[in-house]
C-alpha cells in the first residue's frame, strides 16, 4: 500500500556538530535499510528545500506510523502524508 | 529530470455526457501514451479525491509544460509542480 | 486499518428536487450499506455544517477510495483523508 | 454530547529528560483514567505527527475544557475542537 | 451552554426577488423567536459583511445544530462554531 | 460601540513562576476591573485553548486599543478585533 | 474615528451592459458624495486589482456599515475592516 | 522601476469560441507591444499553471496600473504585484 | 507615488531594557524624521495589536526600500507593501 | 531552464557579529560568482522585506539545487521554486 509523505526538516541550530554528525549518519543508515527492505520505495529532494518528497510501501497505517517514527530525526520532520490508491490510467 | 506534479480535477457539471465520455477516453490514452514513452513515470490516486500525484521525467521545464498541457482534461486541472532533485540518501 | 475522513457538501443549487430526494436516499442507504458491514464506524454531523467527520475501517487505501467514491454524493464532496494507526495511550 | 478533537504535540527541547518521561506518564495516567471513565471514547494516532484525533464524549463545553486542560501536556497541545452532532445517517 | 457562531451569507444572485424576500422574513422570523426563547443570546452585524457573530445557548450541540439548520437561509450560510466555556475572570 | 476580540494568549516559557503568577493576577484585577465599568462586556474561554472571545464595549477605536494595551498580558497576545454593528434581526 | 477598509469588487460576468454602467456611475456618486461629507478620507486603488484601499472616518462602527452597505456595489464586495487608532509616532 | 506580476487567468468556459481567439489575439497583441516598449520587460509561463510571472518596468504605480488594465484579458486575471527594488548583491 | 505598508513588531523579548528604550526612541524619531520630510504621509495603529497601517510617499521602489531598511526597528519588522494607484473615483 | 525562485532570509539574532559578517561576505561573494557565471540572471530585492526574487538559468533541478544549497546563507533560507517554461507571446 502505496503513501506520499512530504517530510519538512527543522534542525535545531544548537545541537553540537558531532552529535548532529552522528544523528544525520544514524538517519541515513535507517534510510538506506528501509530503502533495501523495499519500504522506502522512492526518496527524492525537494528543489531549494530541506526537505523531500518520498514514497513509502507498508502493509498498513501503523506500520507506516512505525517506520517514520524509527526515523532518527523523526522528532524534527514536519510530516504530511497523503494515502494513495491505484490510478485507473496507470500502467503500473 | 523528475518533477512532482499533483493535479486536482474539477470538472465541470454541465458538460455533455457523452461529451465528457470522449474527453476521459482521449485523458487516458494521452495518459497511457506518455506513460509507455516512459515520460509519466508514476500515476497515483489521492484517496477520496479526484485528484492524482504523479511524477514526471522530463528534459525540461519546456517540455513538462507541453506534456501537462497536452492533456485533454488540462483546462480543468488545478496543478502545483515540485521540481524534485537526487535526495543524498536515495539508493536509486 | 483506520481512517479519519472528512467530508464537506456542496451541492449544486439546480438539482431537480425529485433527482435531488434519489441522490440523497441512494446516500443514505448506502451509508447505511457500509456501516452495517463495520466499514463505515462512525459518522457524525459537524455542528453548523453541511459536513460530516468519519471513521473508516478498511483493509487498504484502494479499498478505501472504492467505498468513497462509491458513495452517490461522492461527485459533490470535498473530502480530507487522514490516515490513523493505534495510540500508544488507548486502550482499545 | 461528543467531540472531534485535534492535539498537535509540541514538546520544549530543552526540558529535562526525567522531567520529560514524567510528565509523558503523568500524560498517559491521565489518558488512561479518562477513557475508563468513559469520557475519552476514541484516542488515534495522526500517521506521521507527533498528533491525535480524539473523540470526547462530555456534558458540558465547561466539562470538556476541564478535562482537556486537566492533561498534563495540556501546555504544549495545539488544539482544535469540533462539536459533533447526531447524523441522520448514523445507524448509533 | 454557549457557543459563538460566525455565519457568513452567500445567496444566490438568481432567486426571485419575491422568493428572495420571503425567505428573509422567515429567516428574520425564525430569529427573533430563537431570541425571545432565549437560545440566541446574541446577533451582531459584522462590520461591512453580509455576516453576523452571534451566541447560542443550548442545552447539546444537537440542539445547535437543529437550531441552526432551522434557520431558512442555514443552505446559503458558511458557518464556524466556536464552543465556550466559562473563563475564570469573568465576573458572569 | 461593540467589538467582538479574540486573544490567543502564547505565554513565555521561561518566565520566573512567582513573576508569572502576578502578571496573571494583575491580568485578573485589570479584567475584572474593565467588566465592573461595563467596558468588558462578555468573557469567554474558547474550550481547548488558552484562550478567549470577548466583546467590548468602547466609545472609539482608541478606548478599545487603550483597554487592550493596558492589559498586562497584552505583550503576550495575539490578537483579532472584529467591529461589529447593529444587526437588524436582534432584539437588543 | 478611522477605519482602513479594502474592498475586493467580484462583478458578475452576465450583468446587462447598460445596468452596469448604471451601477459604476451610481456607485461613483456615492463614493464623491461621501468623500465630500469627509467620511470617506481616501480612496487609493491597489495596482493590478479590480479592489481598493480606503480610509473612512465615522462616529461609529454602525455609521460606517450604514455607508459601506449604502454603497450600490456592496453585494459584489468583499469587504476587510481593520480599526485604526491614534499611532504615539504619528505627527497627526 | 521593476515589478514582480504573477498573474493567474481563470478564463470563463461560456465565451463563444471566436470571441475567444479575437480575444487572446488581442492579448498577445497588446503584450508584443508593451515588451516592445521595453515596459514588459519579462513574461515566462508558470509550468503546469495558466500563469505567468512577469516583470514591468514602470515609471509609477499608476503606470504598472494603467498597463496592467490595458491588456484585453486584464477582467480574467487574478494579479499579485510584487514591487522590486535594488539588490546589494545584483551586478545589474 | 503612493504604497499602503502594514507593519507586524515581533520585538525579542531579551533586548536589554534599556537597549530596547533607546531602540524604541530612535525608531520614532526616524518616523517623525520621514513625516516631517512628507514621505510617511500617515501612520495609524492597528487596534489591539503590536502594528501599523502607513501610507508612504516615495519617488521609486527603492525609495521606499530604503526608508523601511532604514527604520531602527527594520529586523524586527514583519512588513507587506501594496503599491497603490489612483482611484478613478477619488476627489484627491 | 529558467526557474523564479523566492528567498526569505531568518538569520538568527545569537550570531556573533563577526561571524555575521563574514557570512554575508561570502553570500556575497558566491552571489556575484554565480551571476557572472551566467547561472543566476537576475536577483531583485523584495521591497519592504529581508528577501529576494532571482530567476536562474540552470540545465537540471538537480544543478539548482546545489547552487541554492551551496549559498552560505542557505540554512536561513526559506526557499519557493517555481518551474518556469516560454510563454507562446514573449519575444525573448
Amino acid at each position: 500500500m502505496l503513501y506520499c509523505v512530504r517530510m519538512e526538516v527543522n534542525l535545531p541550530r544548537d545541537l553540537d556538530p558531532e552529535q548532529l554528525q552522528q544523528l544525520k549518519d544514524r538517519e541515513k543508515a535507517r534510510a538506506l535499510e528501509l530503502q533495501h527492505q523495499g519500504k522506502f520505495l522512492h526518496l527524492w529532494r525537494v528543489v531549494g528545500r530541506y526537505a523531500n518528497i518520498s514514497i513509502f510501501d507498508c502493509s498498513s497505517n501503523d506500520e507506516l506510523h512505525e517506520l517514520l517514527s524509527s526515523l532518527p530525526m523523526f522528532p524534527y520532520f514536519d510530516i504530511e502524508v497523503t494515502p494513495l490508491a491505484q490510478h485507473p490510467s496507470s500502467i503500473k
